[in-house]
């Protein structure tokens, strides 16, 4: 599909397709960046890059034109732009995983689809949607606008006091998913890819812990049961091959006790690499963006076996004021993504720790 | 000295300007590649890059100006080139290290000066002086020019029955160096780092293979007794610290047998990163691109530590046309560096394998 020495397109240009363009880099590709924001951070990594809006048609037309195979780095990109631009070359993954996981209410009832377990859900058009849905529903439940979420951002929690009134105009009217409110253990997450043939390969499960709804650090493995893991891996396998995929993705789940056994619900697909994917940088025999890139380039995918015990830590904000002592770490993997400004919950760079497994 | 977020100059845009940029990405710099090729692989991957001639001085002033450190690539910095940019910037390493190394009488005069073992060697600049030499030196010996030479270009082997005049002439006449032939059970190399404090960190020693005077396979450990290894790594240490050295070196040496027990005698020492360091990438907790960096940039030098045995294969000329056979191997990191064209004799990429230590 396309050789070393070729052209891989990444639409947007924040630290993940940073993080793409450099594996692509290793592999002999030519990296070209599409992203409308000044400050970029994986301009600075890529053979070429476009600064243009995302609805500048004939700027994505000359992008297109100009790079062999198509990926992205955020899930969501306008269809329109995804669809100019998959008109010209390969888009991957597709346009039908941007469809499903740019609209919660899509997404869930995808997912809800396949049989697999998620928090119940109802899409809330208005108010009075939102009234019927929470009678259904029950509380606590998280009322989320369908689209462009991210981080905890465009969501509310809706307590047993909550005027639910009150949670609607939060939200400013925008289209919404109420979900019921989930009583997890842990936030776990799969990183798996998929080639065009329906090659498959999956990271060991990732135990996440968030603050202000931000991933704050991610444990391998997540110390959950072989069965719960296995259950978890094939919810993430048949997903991929539901939407098609080809490319790296992320399935957030919820591990729940149901009946003093470990079950698994699904919280979000991400459609890209992923933050809690990043240890596989040096804790993985390929990266996750490795594997992204062999995915979209029609390459065999590599190893994804796990190297040690692992914990990475996000550096939010200031956090990664202290890039000296972190440098002075013997055993601690420091990455920054070149952000000028630390701004709060400004994801700013990460550290890896790999760690003998216990004997 | 220099922040993340500062900018690194490489001067150099082959493929260890290229591992070197990609290196400084993940630190958060940004880099700017100065190098007259067109096609350099190191553009590719850097922030900015200036093409022009290493005798442009505004050219080279302008590069000066616009970045917080330099370093390079190659040790055929020429004189004037190092001084200009030196005068505007640190430059790192320093000019002593150019002029040291370029010259291979220089070099050798150099180590032997510190009481280190080399071959015996003399200066050659006519045909007269090369009888002499040989007299003094005897055969089989190595005639080799004093400046540019790179793997095996630039050296002729004088065997017994070789008539020195043919072997003059083959060099056309540069200034030269003879060197008495080293009969060697194994070449090695030390790569390893040193800060502008005295810090320093080595790398476990290389076991180096060549075909056609072309490094082909590295394999760590080296195989030598430890008595070897720690002499070899004190010997480069000593050299790093005579030069007063800021970034990572690479010391070749021969493993010899002298009266039954093993030595080691230097060979030439790389002001710079080095091919034979290509497996810390994965094979280290800290790569030799990292360690150059951080060293350079005036940060703390990271763990050396080995990841387990190590074997790096180079792919050279149309080696690398297998790639994606290649990367269909479990075990294998694949490594190319973007060149156009495979021509022989032309590192492509390179491999690497990190097996688990033997039990």
């Amino acid at each position: 599909m396309i050789d070393p020495g070729g052209t891989l397109g990444i639409v947007g240009g924040g630290q993940l397709g940073r993080m793409i363009a450099l594996a692509a880099a290793r592999y002999g590709l030519a990296t070209h960046v599409y992203s409308p924001e000044p400050d970029s951070p994986a301009f600075a990594v890529a053979c070429r890059h476009t600064r243009k809006a995302y609805d500048d048609e004939a700027a994505l037309i000359a992008f297109a034109d100009a790079v062999d195979v198509i990926t992205y780095e955020f899930e969501n990109v306008p269809r329109r732009t995804a669809e100019i631009l998959r008109q010209r070359k390969p888009l991957r993954p597709g346009v039908e995983a941007l469809a499903t996981t740019q609209d919660r209410f899509a997404e869930k009832s995808f997912v809800a689809g396949l049989g697999i377990a998620t928090a119940p859900f109802r899409a809330v058009g208005g108010e009075a949607d939102l009234a019927d849905a929470l009678a259904e529903i029950g509380r606590p439940a998280v009322l989320k606008t369908r689209r462009f979420g991210y981080d905890g951002k465009g969501q509310v929690m809706i307590r047993p006091e909550t005027a639910a009134a009150d949670a609607w105009r939060t939200l400013r009217g925008a289209p919404c998913i109420l979900e019921g409110f989930v009583a997890f253990e842990r936030e776990v997450s799969v990183v798996a890819a998929r080639t065009a043939e329906g090659g498959f390969a999956a990271y060991d499960l990732c135990d996440n812990s968030h603050r202000d709804h931000i991933l704050d650090v991610t444990r391998v493995p997540a110390g959950v049961s072989s069965d719960t893991e296995r259950e978890a891996i094939a919810i993430t396998e048949r997903i991929a091959e539901a939407l098609d995929y080809v490319g790296v993705l992320a399935v957030e789940m919820f591990v729940v006790r149901q009946g003093g056994e470990e079950a698994v619900v699904v919280n979000e697909i991400a459609p890209r690499v992923h933050n809690s994917g990043h240890w596989t940088i040096e804790g993985a025999v390929t990266s996750q963006f490795e594997q992204h890139v062999r995915a979209v380039c029609g390459w065999p995918l590599g190893s994804p076996e796990r190297l040690g015990r692992i914990e990475m830590q996000n550096l939010i904000g200031h956090a990664a004021d202290g890039w000296r002592e972190l440098l002075a770490r013997r055993d601690t993997h420091v990455h920054l993504y070149g952000k000028a400004e630390a701004r709060p919950g400004r994801k700013m760079g990460h550290l890896t720790r790999v760690r003998p497994e216990r004997g």
